[in-house]
């Protein structure tokens, strides 16, 4: 299964979604952002150094676009308020980072006058098609949480639900994973595991269905579940996995790139809007994936921009 | 790559090592067996239920084979610690797991009278065969060690060098695996990669290169080390992949099989010989991979067995 595809199934990205990226101001943010115009995008503002913006523009022949609007930002600080402020001020739905480092543009969304917090903990879904699966898998946390705790993992799957249920998956089964599928007081992966499994029997939890804990293949693969007598509706069919700690979870979110060969796309959810976060070594398609999973999340997508103005 | 043609390009099995198998009273053990008998394996001394083995003898139609003993055994300790006594007295070359807790099997190896100790630590070492990859992968230690110190991962290291060189690969080139590349003190994976890199350079861990800490993507994939400048001889290019605990590999282990489709067969090593332990979830040609491994690895392949009177 072709991820964007899976995303946008007409292969056009919605036309009424703003985007705000900060530190647009280089090659690959516009490679980026000219096969998204490409599929139909809605609006970008671009944030950055403007004459390097504006060389960008004519490079990339994209100097008529009506869809694209120019902000000059003396620096990445700069880049990254300006953008927050955008969404902060519901002048952009979804925010991007282009090239500057994470960190800048993390310091002006957790700004406590025009940052986008909303009290919710932030953490990192990614999504992603592998290879002879013939259902789109959803990981957390890879990016945000280090050791998330046991409350700090409860808004991890249900952000993770959410992201789920954007692409049609509308009671997702949430495995939360450990090294073993039994529970053991000293491996407190287990015990987290046991802890939302129950939550979500009592209802604490909603709209999935959680088990755990489940090594990785007694989660994902039907006869590693039946082999080890873990016989329940999530086991072997997971849609979201929930890892112990970030990092494991980057370990395995390599790995299902470099080599199962998976197609990913990430974002950040729990702020005000989805904040786009791809890295230097991430290919063009993938950021071109996130881009898309941003956009398609955007919960409130507002009916009144429909034109270059508004932007 | 087809592990096990790489393990024997023949695709015969040394004919001279003795295997004792602790519990091989059941079919999936047989199949295995049976298997590698076709390849032309060496010997086997089966330990389990008299009876039960005579059957699945029959049933398998080896009851004519002259590479098979059947040594009778009570119960499944009794099993583990005849099968242990055996490769103890030098009766057999490799131990291996049939259908007995590993837990049970271990306690006979580490017996301080007849067990299998050498001093050394044992550690679990996984040989992969990932389609699209044109080398072998060696991944330590996703099974033994849950939380190793620095002492430990110096042995964790050698011993993955150690079967590694079974493999033809001389100077096998070690990534020390943590989520970012960079040293960070309050994350003890990297300052353990730093400290075994460093190691190596003064010659303390000697047969190999090894660099770390490295996140998996530079470890792995050459493009994705460029993109980092991490520019050494072993990023992007790793032989051997060390983890920071258990947990984080046991995650990687699965993925490669469940994600990537590889090959694997693993063994336990540092003992005073391979020992095979296989999974019940394992598929039979993953056991018999093991099973392949263990007896590759054996470092002295005894000339003075070759026949059946000998085992």
């Amino acid at each position: 299964m072709n991820l964007f595809q899976s995303i946008y199934p007409t292969t056009d990205f919605p036309n009424n979604v703003v985007v705000a990226v900060a530190g647009a101001d280089n090659k690959s943010t516009f490679q980026v952002i000219t096969e998204a115009l490409k599929r139909n995008a809605g609006m970008f503002r671009l944030y950055g150094d403007e004459q390097t913006l504006n060389e960008l523009l004519l490079e990339f022949e994209l100097e008529r676009e009506k869809r694209i609007r120019i902000i000059p930002a003396r620096n990445n600080q700069e880049s990254a308020r300006l953008a927050v402020m955008a969404v902060h001020d519901q002048k952009a739905d979804v925010l991007m980072k282009g090239m500057i480092p994470t960190y800048t543009l993390m310091q002006e969304v957790l700004n406590k006058e025009y940052g986008l917090r909303t009290g919710e903990l932030l953490s990192h879904v990614g999504v992603f098609s592998v290879p002879n699966r013939e259902k789109l898998l959803f990981l957390s946390d890879a990016a945000v949480n280090p050791t998330p705790t046991i409350s700090q993992k409860v808004s991890i799957t249900q952000h993770a639900v959410k992201v789920a249920q954007h692409f049609q998956v509308d009671l997702p089964k949430v495995a939360v994973i450990a090294a073993i599928e039994t529970v053991n007081p000293d491996m407190q992966a287990t015990v987290d595991a046991a802890m939302l499994t129950q939550m979500n029997r009592r209802g604490q939890i909603l709209d999935c269905l959680i088990d755990g804990p489940l090594a990785l293949d007694n989660a994902v693969s039907a006869q590693a579940a039946l082999t080890k007598e873990v016989d329940n509706e999530v086991a072997g069919r997971a849609d979201i996995l929930i890892m112990p700690n970030l990092e494991i979870a980057n370990v395995l979110y390599k790995s299902l790139v470099h080599f199962a060969g998976a197609e990913v796309g990430g974002i950040i959810t729990g702020a005000k809007a989805p904040i786009v976060v791809t890295s230097r070594s991430d290919s063009w398609e993938t950021k071109l994936n996130a881009l898309a999973i941003g956009m398609k999340t955007t919960e409130t997508v507002p009916s009144r921009r429909n034109s270059y103005e508004s932007v």
